[in-house]
């Protein structure tokens, strides 16, 4: 047992604020199944008008966010969707869009940075003509920031690109957005004009933004209408669910504008990774919140192990990302004391490692 | 504008006690999709040994408890579930377990006690033998209480007769329990041994329960690692949960003893509109705490128009279902002067009704 | 062994005339899945004018036809499709409509004489108003002549009516026409006006219309381009099948004005039977080609016990339909001669029994 | 009009020879959805043995027999096949293992000759313990001859290695095989030797084998029957279908031993347009039937415009694949004679081009 915990595994990971708690207990709530919870439709109110669109949906959870959001655009049997290859829905998401949506997947190639090659995705549009043999493509997904890329951010410019292809092809966009403030942030520029090019946004209020539970995805008002309608279907729909509502509303307000620290305590712990020996990290990738840290070879230890001793030794938790990376995640309950404590716990279990190994 | 508010639509509607609300505030949470939070865990586990089976699971609604119970059971493509004409699963679940899951429901007619004969049931399973036409009969679901039959209980002696007949079939049982509090408590049966035939039994928390929000499911250990996988695939795995389970526990064990007065102020109210001319409950029903009143045809009202009035000029929210029938749910938001007050209203609803078409 | 079979299993049965052979042998033919084949361009365009819709579709069997048919008008994801609960799709189709293609069935009952009340047909049509829990009333299905119902024939008059339901509510009508001459003839209404209110018919030609393989389906251009092109997603695209459409063409010349000479033998038989005593025969249900022989409880056979004798002794073949109940089907390879046997294999077989088990 | 046609466009575009029009001209035939067909029997029986499997199914096409291949594996929800991401299943057969099955596709890259990097494949297989997140792997598929590679051969040593790491995970390897006697043949591997590490395999008789319709799949005993009543349920399962068999038993017989010529009169034409100037063909990829043919960038023609000419001009049908490629395939219908013809046609329409631009 060790005294301090210092929970890096994911920024899904925070307690609720004393705010969201007192927001939680006072919170005004109604049957939002039957009609509209108070405090539900406030959250979503304000969450259209943040990523400017007309309208939002809360759902429990990233996951049925996306499930939803590619299901509506793609509610006629025998539709394609166009997604990279490394992207959260395609990898992390169970195949539901195809098992449970019997939509047909078509990846592009995800380069370092979280993109697709544009023409690349122009040349996995099918070809409408050869409809006997072809699924009709109809959806193209980004993912921003891009989690298996190590948070890293879409532009402006390039999401404008691939929101022009999509209309020229008559396609919908939508932005797997779970950790669209941290891009925000990172890009210095307005969430809503970031997805500005999107037919729809899902964004996580439980990662960063820090609420305990929930997503929202926003759209046009027809989009949402259908989004509720399968929301309903698969089980999404909540009684009393103001309760979460107003803790989210609370974080939204209070996390939103700690993400830039988050970004600076991040790359601070990425240097000092770096110059451990034994471990490497790709500084330049540390845009947001996440960082990938790569096991030398010749240090004699893997992700596994190591992410053992960390933990049994120094309370420090991270996630084995294969057998010789790791990856961490900031979120606001990380303190710049913590940083350097991860530092120097860092140091120690390297080191102990190698000495051992060294013997 | 009306000064007071006697909600009947739902037994949904209740809002959370401050006890709940309490319970909120300082409820110990962590991830639940990461890990486990202790607050969600204590509830499965709470739950699991009140319905006597091995394991449990929270889930956002109802709906995702049945969809999820009954795909987890028909995993394989070409199940076929048999289920009542009138079961909530066929009728007010948008048919997610064929759009969604690929099951085709055979439906057995419902009599007016929420039953189906067993000989019909046993009619209905497919011969496996003739499995080049026949999907595959894979599980029965039942429903206790019936809500569309007036919130009728199934007895322990029928439920173990249809587990008799899955077993010998080789089919698996599922119980919509989405008030089986309620049956239990009617029939006096301890509710663990009511659903003791049942492979899985889905339980709904914000119904008589009162808690905000939130279904669990019951079953083997084995079932449930199934249910929690597809929970996730469906979107319904959220993070700090225990927010929204500490709040069922306090629910639990608040309102599970009131569901016997959510009854008799039913049989109460029930009596009295009976006696109110131009309406018709069939008492004999009201075995739990639900009412179905028949607007008799000489009244010269309509359903709509009876809510309508009731809502305006009284402050009473109902539901209409169809053009003669009303429904009304208790909860243990409703006092005994809620009771009186009901019945005067409507007595002067309808009678203002037939005075205004009688002159 | 026996000398002499005669197969009234189904009409399926039949093997090609000599005519059907030489046309196969010399049929223009190329390949149906790059462009057209002729002689299925020949055959569709045949049967798109004899059934009088814009456009038909070659496919390789009656279930194709009718899962075709259904998925195409439910081609949006949460769609519901009303359809007899003793219909061939419901019951013998593997329930493909959902297993296959998530479309969720709502059954109402179907009289004996194969028809649905219109009235429970409105019933059952969902309110659009309620689809958060609703899924969406898409198509009605009707079967005409319905198998299950002894080949009874639906008039133009209620197909109307249906028609005119679907019309009023936006919905399509499909209609099960695998035997839909053997309505035509045997009502003495030509086939497009029985079929004038359906948005698409499939029609079998393997069954009474004598073809070896495959069935059609006829619609608007619209819906048999759709239709086309989920015949190749499933599998249903044939290279050179004109060698089938050939035969098909020559069959339908052949063997439909033949159809009334089915239905005269099958009368005769029935008459005959219903005289044997221990058997029963409703002979004014007996309308087309299809003869049930109910077998009395005190003659002490069996459906099964019967339909081995008869086989095994005498080479009449027959299908038992549960443990009481014989299915007959007459075919234009069953002469009048035939009949003649038929029947005093019959008698013999059920004294034999009668006198076996009265001594 | 051109009075001589040469067919380059698919091996699915040869007419039936006389002894197949004889053989269905005479073919014993029965219904195969009610008993089994003795002609689809034999040619059943005799493609297991062919290809060293227990059983074998014939069905319309083969798509459907890769769709009900894929299908049987992965009957459980949530099941992930990884296949080519240039693989006739994934790109020719509208998604339909999604849009009808449910089934996640996760796509390796195909490499130039047809092979997937064993290493990739091994990468892409998802570890069961994560099991919350990641669809269930349960299939592998190859193609051989590759056709989108030009037909390339999978190597014996390759398809084993492949078969050895899907035992390792408990993974079933299913190969289509539409064209694996082109590679038996190639290979100089018997065709049962080649496919021997396959779970399944599905062959395809319309192709090289030149037969009018149909495809096999071949398989364990266990496979076959759960594979015949998905054909039923996809509406494969046909009547007299011996008449397609009878004339698949002569195709084998006749054209599997003139495949080698086919070869060799695909490498000449390929050495001859690789001289042609303005045209380019890699010859040492022509290991089979197929040939592709790039045009060079100064040739001043397109893959569309060349395609046009050639047909309407001197009757020589080819398909064009994107904007400067054509496909050429060679079936037992083209002669030497026809070789040579096509080769001076393809020199006097490329340099017509040339002279025209050039001018």
């Amino acid at each position: 047992m060790v005294a301090r915990i210092v929970d890096l595994r994911s920024d899904t990971v925070t307690k609720p604020s004393e705010a969201m708690r007192a927001a939680m207990a006072s919170a005004e709530v109604d049957d939002d199944v039957l009609g509209r919870d108070p405090s539900c439709f406030r959250l979503e109110t304000e969450m259209a008008k943040i990523l400017g669109k007309e309208a939002a949906l809360f759902v429990p959870s990233g996951t049925m966010a996306n499930l939803i959001s590619v299901l509506v655009h793609c509610d006629i049997r025998g539709s394609e969707v166009i997604l990279g290859d490394n992207s959260h829905i395609h990898i992390y998401e169970n195949g539901g869009i195809a098992t449970i949506g019997g939509v047909h997947p078509r990846t592009v190639k995800n380069n370092h940075d979280g993109t697709m090659d544009i023409d690349l995705i122009e040349a996995a549009i099918r070809d409408p003509k050869r409809h006997l043999v072809y699924p009709t493509t109809t959806l193209i997904c980004l993912e921003n920031t891009h989690g298996n890329s190590g948070g890293r951010c879409l532009s402006v410019e390039y999401t404008d690109k691939v929101g022009e292809v999509a209309k020229k092809h008559g396609l919908k966009l939508h932005i797997d957005g779970a950790r669209i403030f941290n891009a925000s942030v990172a890009l210095d520029v307005p969430v809503d004009r970031l997805v500005q090019a999107a037919d729809s946004v899902s964004v996580c209020l439980s990662k960063g933004v820090g609420a305990p539970v929930g997503s929202v995805i926003v759209g046009s008002n027809g989009f949402i209408t259908k989004a509720r309608r399968l929301r309903k279907t698969l089980g999404g729909g909540m009684r009393q669910v103001g309760i979460l509502c107003a803790a989210a509303l609370v974080a939204v307000k209070e996390n939103v504008p700690k993400l830039e620290n988050d970004h600076k305590k991040a790359r601070l712990l990425a240097d000092g990774l770096n110059e451990i020996k034994g471990l490497r990290v790709d500084t330049s990738t540390v845009e947001t919140n996440i960082i990938y840290v790569e096991i030398e070879e010749d240090s004699r230890t893997t992700a596994a192990k190591l992410c053992k001793d960390l933990e049994e030794d120094y309370g420090i938790l991270l996630m084995p990302m294969g057998s010789s990376r790791l990856r961490i995640v900031f979120h606001h309950q990380i303190s710049a004391s913590d940083v350097q404590y991860a530092l120097s716990c860092f140091q120690q279990a390297v080191n102990g490692v190698r000495n051992q190994n060294g013997n």
